[in-house]
C-alpha cells in the first residue's frame, strides 16, 4: 500500500490516484536523475500519463539509448537513496527566485503571478520542483522503474515553441509486474497497425505529401474496397439510399450548421473570407451536404423514414502532434449515414442503426473490444454548444430512455457530446488499452430546422423532422489499424487482400500452378504465384512473414496428380487437396465471413 | 454563295470561313437591332460561336421573352433594307472620339493605343462597329435568324467586372435550314443531361454548396456505384493495383512535380505559404500521390509492368464562367492510372491501356461519338512546359509511332499537351455537336526522373522507368452526362437504380407484389413497389417519365395465377410472363450488359 501527501488512508497501486501520485513521483525521480547527470539541461513539465508517465526537458542533444540507460540506473540509485518527499509552499515572487535558471518553470510561476497567492513545491533530496502533487511520501516504493522512448515535444503543445525531449517511462511496486506489464507491451508492439500495417505493405507516409494524410498501398487498398462494398451493399440491403456529396462548400453552408462558428479551428479553410467573395472549407462532415439530397423536393410522411448512406471522405485539421498512423488522420473514409424519421420513428430507427453496428462489429471479430459511452454535454461550457439548455435536457433525456430500453451496459461521459446534440459512443480499447470512439449514433432535434427540412405529415401540417447521424463501419482507416491489430495482420480470409499463394517448387511446376490460379480467380478468389527462383522453404517462409492464409506447394507429385499441397497460415499443413475441394472450402469460408 | 470582305472569291455557308464571316454579321446585326430600340444600351462584344453568334449588352434591365422578340423583329427589317458593310480605318485617337459613349468600346480601343497605328470599323446603315471583321459585303444574305437565349456573362470573363446580358443567337442562309437546325436543338435540349438529369432525379446543386459541386441524388450515385465497381473489377481482371491516396498534400509535393509553377492558378490552395509554414493544395490529379505508392520500396525490372488504378477524386478551380452541369466541376471523380514501365514494355502497355478505354466505351455505347486527338505541345508557348524541345520532339516522335502502328484514324492538335508531356485524347461529342475530352493516355519520359523512381534491370543497372498516365471511363461524372444524354436517361437495364418497378391494381395485390419484389432482390434485380392508392395508368406514366426500363402490373388475374404482365420502357407491351422466367430474362440482360 501506498502513503500518499495529503491523503490520511493508505491507498493501492490498483487504485487511479494512488497509481498517479505513484507515477508522478517517478517522473519526479527521472528529472532529478537527468539534472544530476546533466545540470545544463532545462526542465519543462512532467505528469502521470496512462501506464507510465513522461518529463519534457531542453537537451541540447536530444536523449537516445544509452542516455536513458544511464538515466534510469540514476533512477534506480535515487529509490535506494530513500529520500522523503516535502511539501512547501511559496509566494509567486519567492517562488520566481527559487526557479532561477529554469526559464520554462518561470514562464509557468510567471502566469501564476496575481493569480494565486501561494505556489507548490515539492523536494526530495537536492531536488525541488514546482507542483501540484500529490506524490507518495518517499520515493522507496517505486522499485521497478524503466524508460520506454524518448521523442520530440513542442514545449507546451504548440509548434511555435521549441521542440523539447520527451522521456516516457513506467514504474510499478514490483519487478514481475514490470516484466509482465513490458511482455505485454511487447506483444502489442508486434502487433501495432503503425509498425505492422507498413512492414505488410497495407499502407505507408510520405514526407512530402504530409502528416496525416497516408497512402493506402495496393494491400490495404483492397481491404477497403472489399469492407466499402460489404458495408454499402448491406446498407442497401436495410433500405438506405446511397449519395455522393462534394468534398467541400461555401462557407455559407458551414455558416448555417453552425460548424464555421463553433469548429473552425478543426477544418481547413480555403481562401480568405476579407479578401475575396468566395471561401471554402473542406469538410469535417457530412450532414448538411447530404441534407441538399433531403431539400431537393418536398417530401411528405410517406417518404419517411428517409435513410441516407455515404462513403464520405472527410477532413479535419488536426494539430500534428495529434496524428497517430490510420487512427487519426487530417483525411479519412467514415461510413456515414443521416435517417430523416418523424418523431415516432426515432426509436425504431436509433435501434435499427445501433443493431446494424453492432452486426458489422460481430462480422469482424470486434465486439468484444467495445463499450458504450453516452456523450453529453458540459452545462458549465454552454458556449461550446448550440441550443437552449432546456432542449439539451430534453434531448438526453429522450436519447436515455431509448438506451435503457437496448439493456446496453454504458456509461455517462459529460462534455463529449457534438456541438449540436448528445451521442451514443461505441468506444473501442487497441491493444495497447487506448480507447478511441469508433461508431457514433446521435439524435439531432435542431438541425432539420437550422436548415429548413420539413415534411408534411399525415394531418396535412408541414413538421419538423428528427435526423438521426450514424456511423455504421465508422472510419474505414481507423478500422483497418484496429484489425490489423486485432488479427497481427492475418486478416479473416474474406478480406485478405492476397487469399492463396501458390509456390511452384521449381520451375516446370509453373504451367499447372498457373492453372490453379486461373481456376482460383475464375471462382472469386485472390491468388498469386511465387515465380522466384528461390528453394520452396524461403517462399513459404517469406508467404507466412506476410501473413497470406494459405500456400499452395506444388511439386512433381502435385503436378502428376492434379493436386496442391495445402498449408494454412493458421492452423498449419493440411496435407493434399484436389483444387476443386479446395475451391469449394476457401467459397465455405469466404462466403461465411469466418472469422 | 457568299461575298465576304477582303475575299476575292465567293465562299459557301457549308466553309468555316463563310459561316464564320455570316454569323459574325448577324451579331452585328442584332446589336444595330438593340441600338435602333435602347439606343441607351452599352455595346461589349459580339463575336461568331460555334453554331451561331452572341453579343453582350450593357442593359438595366437584362432582356428576356418579348424583348428578344421585338429584336428578333427589328433584325429581320434590317436584312430587308439590304444594307451594305462599309470597311474604314480611323487612327486611335479619331476612333476613341468617334467612340464617345461606348465605354467598353472604349476600353479596348484604349488597350491598341500605341500598339495599333490603325483600328478597323464596319458600318452598315446609322450602325458602326470597331472590328476586325471579315464580314459579308451586305447583309442580305442573312434570311433566316433566330435568338436563341439570353444569360449573364461577366465583361471580358471576369467576376471583378459587371455582368453584362449575352444574347445568343443562329442565323441561315435559308429558313429550312434554321428549321432543321432548330429542331435537332429541340430533340438534344430533352437530352441536356443538364435538365434530364436533375428531372429524374440523378442529381442536383445547391446555392449553399456552391457552384461546380453537385450532388448525386441516390440514383445518379447508384449508377456511379455500378460504373465504378464494374471499372475496379475490370482493372483488377488486367493487372491492376488500387490505391486509396490523399486528396491534399503539402506544396512541396506539387513544386516537385512542376504543378506548383504550371497549374498553379488551376488548383485550390489552403494556407498561405508566407504566414505559415505549413501550405497544401487540393490535387488536381493522381500522378504524385501514386508515385508515393512505388516509391515504398526499391523496385527491380521483375516488378515492371506496375499497373496502379485508383478512383481518385480531383480538384480544379474552374472559373465560374466556365462550369457545367456534371460536364466541367470544381470536384469530381477520375478513373485514374499509372502504369509503370520499361522502355521496351512502354508500346505493348500504351495498346492496353488503349485497349481497355474502348473495351469500356463500346460497353457503354459510346464508341460511335468519339474521336482521337493526339495532343501536342506549342513551340511557340515554350514556357508553359516544362522539359527541352530536344525531349519534346523525341516523345511526341515516339508517340506518333505508336499511333501510327494502332491503325487509329486519330488528328494532330497543337498546344493542348499536358504541360509535362504529349497526351492521346478520346473525344467524345454530345447531343449539342459540343466536343469534350473523355479519356487520356499519355506517355511521359520526365516525371520518374524528377520524383526519383528508379528500378534495377536485369543487367544491374539503376535506371528510369517509363510512366503512362492513363483514365479507363474517364470522369465518372461526365460519363454519366454523356450516358443520360445518349439514352435520353432510359439507361441500359444493368446501369439503371431502378430496374423494375411493380404497380399493384388494388391494395389486396400488395402482397403479392411484396413476394415478387424479394425475389427480385434476392435475384440481384432491383425493384420498387408503388403502393399509392393511385390509378394504374398513372403509374404507369409516372414509371415511364422516370425512364424505368420494366414495369409490372399486378391486378386480380395476375395474382390469381402468380404471373406478372411485363411492360418494358423500350419495347412496350411483352404480355404474362412467371416471376422466374422473368427473373432469367432480367439476368440475361444485366450479365450481358445489353445496350
Amino acid at each position: 500500500m501506498l502513503k500518499i501527501t495529503g491523503e490520511s488512508e493508505l491507498l493501492s497501486f490498483d487504485d487511479e490516484k494512488g497509481r498517479k501520485a505513484f507515477h508522478h513521483t517517478a517522473a519526479h525521480i527521472l528529472a532529478q536523475a537527468v539534472k544530476r547527470l546533466y545540470p545544463a539541461v532545462k526542465l519543462g513539465m512532467g505528469p502521470a500519463v496512462e501506464n507510465g508517465f513522461y518529463y519534457d526537458f531542453d537537451t541540447e542533444k536530444p536523449f537516445a539509448g544509452e542516455d536513458l540507460e544511464k538515466i534510469e540506473a540514476e533512477m534506480k540509485k535515487i529509490v535506494k537513496e530513500g529520500l522523503p518527499l516535502e511539501y512547501f509552499e511559496l509566494s509567486p515572487d519567492e517562488a520566481l527566485k527559487l526557479l532561477e535558471g529554469e526559464p520554462y518553470k518561470i514562464e509557468l510561476a510567471g502566469e501564476l503571478r496575481g493569480k494565486a497567492e501561494k505556489i507548490s513545491f515539492y523536494k526530495q533530496g537536492e531536488f525541488t520542483d514546482m507542483c501540484a502533487g500529490p506524490h507518495l511520501t518517499d520515493v522507496t516504493p517505486v522499485k521497478a522503474v524503466k524508460l520506454t522512448s524518448a521523442t520530440g515535444a513542442y514545449w507546451r503543445g504548440s509548434e511555435k515553441n521549441k521542440m523539447l525531449c520527451r522521456v516516457y517511462g513506467t514504474a510499478f511496486p514490483k519487478a514481475s509486474q514490470l516484466e509482465e506489464y513490458l511482455s505485454k507491451l511487447e506483444e502489442a508492439k508486434k502487433r501495432d497497425h503503425n509498425k505492422l500495417g507498413r512492414e505488410l505493405e497495407l499502407f505507408a507516409t510520405s514526407d512530402v505529401i504530409g502528416q496525416g494524410l497516408p497512402v493506402l498501398l495496393p494491400k490495404g487498398a483492397k481491404v477497403l474496397q472489399i469492407l466499402q462494398r460489404f458495408v454499402e451493399d448491406e446498407e442497401e440491403k436495410r433500405g438506405y439510399r446511397l449519395t455522393k456529396t462534394p468534398s467541400f462548400a461555401k462557407s455559407d453552408l458551414f455558416k448555417i450548421s453552425g460548424h464555421w462558428y463553433h469548429y473552425r479551428d478543426g477544418m481547413f479553410i480555403i481562401g480568405d473570407e476579407e479578401k475575396n467573395g468566395e471561401t471554402f472549407a473542406l469538410r469535417p462532415m457530412t450532414c448538411p451536404f447530404q441534407y441538399q439530397a433531403y431539400l431537393n423536393r418536398s417530401r411528405s410522411y410517406r417518404d419517411l423514414p428517409m435513410r441516407y448512406n455515404e462513403t464520405a471522405t472527410l477532413f479535419r485539421n488536426e494539430a500534428s502532434g495529434e496524428m497517430h498512423g490510420l487512427i487519426r488522420m487530417r483525411q479519412f473514409t467514415l461510413s456515414e449515414g443521416h435517417i430523416i424519421c418523424a418523431p415516432e420513428q426515432a426509436e425504431e430507427e436509433f435501434f435499427g442503426a445501433l443493431d446494424f453496428a453492432r452486426f458489422l462489429l460481430k462480422t469482424l471479430g470486434l465486439e468484444e473490444d467495445i463499450s458504450f459511452r453516452f456523450s453529453k454535454w458540459d452545462e458549465n461550457n454552454r458556449e461550446k454548444y448550440i441550443g437552449a439548455p432546456e432542449q439539451w435536457e430534453r434531448t438526453q433525456n429522450f436519447m436515455r430512455g431509448i438506451l435503457d430500453k437496448t439493456g446496453l451496459d454504458y456509461y455517462e461521459a459529460d462534455g463529449e457530446a457534438a456541438f449540436y446534440g448528445p451521442k451514443l459512443d461505441i468506444q473501442i480499447r487497441n491493444v495497447f488499452g487506448k480507447e478511441d470512439t469508433l461508431i457514433t449514433v446521435q439524435v439531432d432535434f435542431q438541425q432539420a430546422e437550422m436548415f429548413g427540412m420539413t415534411y408534411v405529415d399525415s394531418d396535412g401540417e408541414k413538421k419538423y423532422p428528427i435526423i438521426i447521424h450514424r456511423s455504421s463501419i465508422g472510419c474505414y482507416e481507423r478500422t483497418l489499424a484496429l484489425l490489423i491489430e486485432k488479427y497481427a495482420g492475418a486478416f479473416p480470409l474474406w478480406l485478405s487482400p492476397v487469399q492463396v499463394k501458390i509456390l511452384p517448387i521449381a520451375d516446370r511446376h509453373n504451367g499447372f500452378c498457373g492453372e490453379i490460379r486461373d481456376e482460383l480467380t475464375k471462382n472469386g478468389v485472390r491468388a498469386e504465384i511465387d515465380t522466384r527462383n528461390e528453394k520452396i522453404g524461403f517462399k513459404i517462409r517469406e508467404a507466412r512473414m506476410a501473413k497470406i492464409p494459405y500456400m499452395l506447394v506444388v511439386g512433381d507429385s502435385e503436378t502428376e496428380k492434379r493436386e496442391v499441397s495445402v498449408r494454412s497460415g493458421k492452423k498449419g499443413d493440411l496435407g493434399v487437396m484436389t483444387p476443386e475441394s479446395l475451391i469449394n472450402a476457401l467459397r465455405e469460408e469466404i462466403d461465411s465471413k469466418a472469422l
